[in-house]
């Protein structure tokens, strides 16, 4: 099988293991419904949503330095407040707001999944979230990381080819040894374009009728979840 | 308290928190013994070891871009092989001595001290050692740590500024909010100068002689053990 002399999986981590949808949505109830405030929650984490690749494009592309999610989230909220009639909001509410992604949900499977896998392999997130994001989805997950990898490791967001060459690095391994375990295409392809292995985690419930399936592409291992995963790496 | 506000605590690793001296000794002879070699293998490990700061130097000046301790310790190997003889061991085996870093016991205290430590604390080590280096000593001892941060996260070495200030931004801290703890008055100045915390951990048994004490600097908490650290910050 091509993932034999995989030795480290790295992970995406918004919708593939982490539900923001819901959780962006519940956090925002839970900060403003007590304040009169009346939403289509999920329409409001769609919106938020929608506004993280091209913020993360501005620093792609060059335009502005590296900058963390944390603060792009925070400048996105901004901009999306008029469409929700929320510009009466203070800032050390949209602070509060922001941290709404450091306080997802995993999908059931992820924490039994990830302490199997563990046992056989490296295993580390390679998201586009921050550090700090990373590590208070850790915790409050339990999930156990042997490293905080991704774009703040790499001072780069994905798909550029330095986040999973990067990850590769930290880990003393080439490409070949690391396996890509997402629910999106466009991360699958790059990684692979690097040379990693591709695990596709089918993640239908992230945001109905969400397009970036990794169905059309080639991958190396398919799964429902990550326990599956761990069954088909014989983990 | 001056740790009042401490949020994170960041360790310093080789001394600190695990015995380099007898591991390095230990697992040299291990791999050289059977081939007949017969040395000071205490001797050796400090030999190597005198070679790690002006390795680390040659980053810090400028004169080599960033590169991995693994990689430094792989070249100053091979420079100390004539003064013990070792002039016609392989590459192989010299690539597998190198692995020596990777396979170091903590002292005693260690493990049971960070658990304590991190029911209160972000704990991560700050350590000019590697990622893969400080992966394999956290699951060789459990120790588990929240994120690895340290050379390879600010791609540069100890007591650059960038290092420390790198670490506290992981976490979304000023600096004052994290704690550096170490065996060393170097790094803990050079903490202290970029407006961390400071713990003073003794390690008389990490190398009898070795001089760069903490006795001398003002720090803002002083134990003797991690456990000890665990009981003054009342964790």
């Amino acid at each position: 099988m091509r993932t034999d002399h995989v030795k480290a999986l790295f992970f995406d981590v918004f919708g593939t293991l982490v539900d923001w949808r819901s959780g962006v949505a519940g956090a925002a109830q839970a900060l403003l419904e007590s304040k009169g405030i009346v939403l289509d929650w999920s329409a409001f984490a769609d919106a938020w949503r929608d506004q993280y690749q091209p913020a993360m494009q501005a620093v792609r592309s060059g335009k502005i330095p590296y900058t963390k999610l944390d603060v792009l989230h925070r400048r996105t909220l901004q901009t999306i407040l008029p469409q929700f009639g929320l510009e009466h909001l203070e800032q050390i509410e949209l602070d509060r707001l922001t941290l709404a992604w450091h306080q997802l949900d995993a999908w059931p499977d992820v924490q039994a999944g990830l302490a199997r896998l563990r046992q056989r392999y490296w295993i580390a997130p390679v998201s586009n979230g921050n550090t700090s994001l990373m590590c208070d989805l850790a915790r409050r997950n339990d999930l156990r990381w042997d490293a905080i990898l991704g774009a703040d490791y790499a001072r780069a967001y994905k798909p550029m080819n330095e986040v999973y060459l990067a990850a590769a690095d930290a880990f003393n391994l080439v490409p070949g040894q690391c396996l890509m375990c997402a629910a999106h295409g466009s991360d699958l392809q790059a990684a692979a374009a690097n040379g990693l292995r591709t695990a596709y985690i089918a993640r239908p419930q992230e945001r109905p009728g969400l397009s970036d399936r990794a169905a059309a592409i080639s991958v190396d291992v398919s799964a429902a979840s990550v326990l599956e995963l761990a069954a088909r790496l014989g983990a």
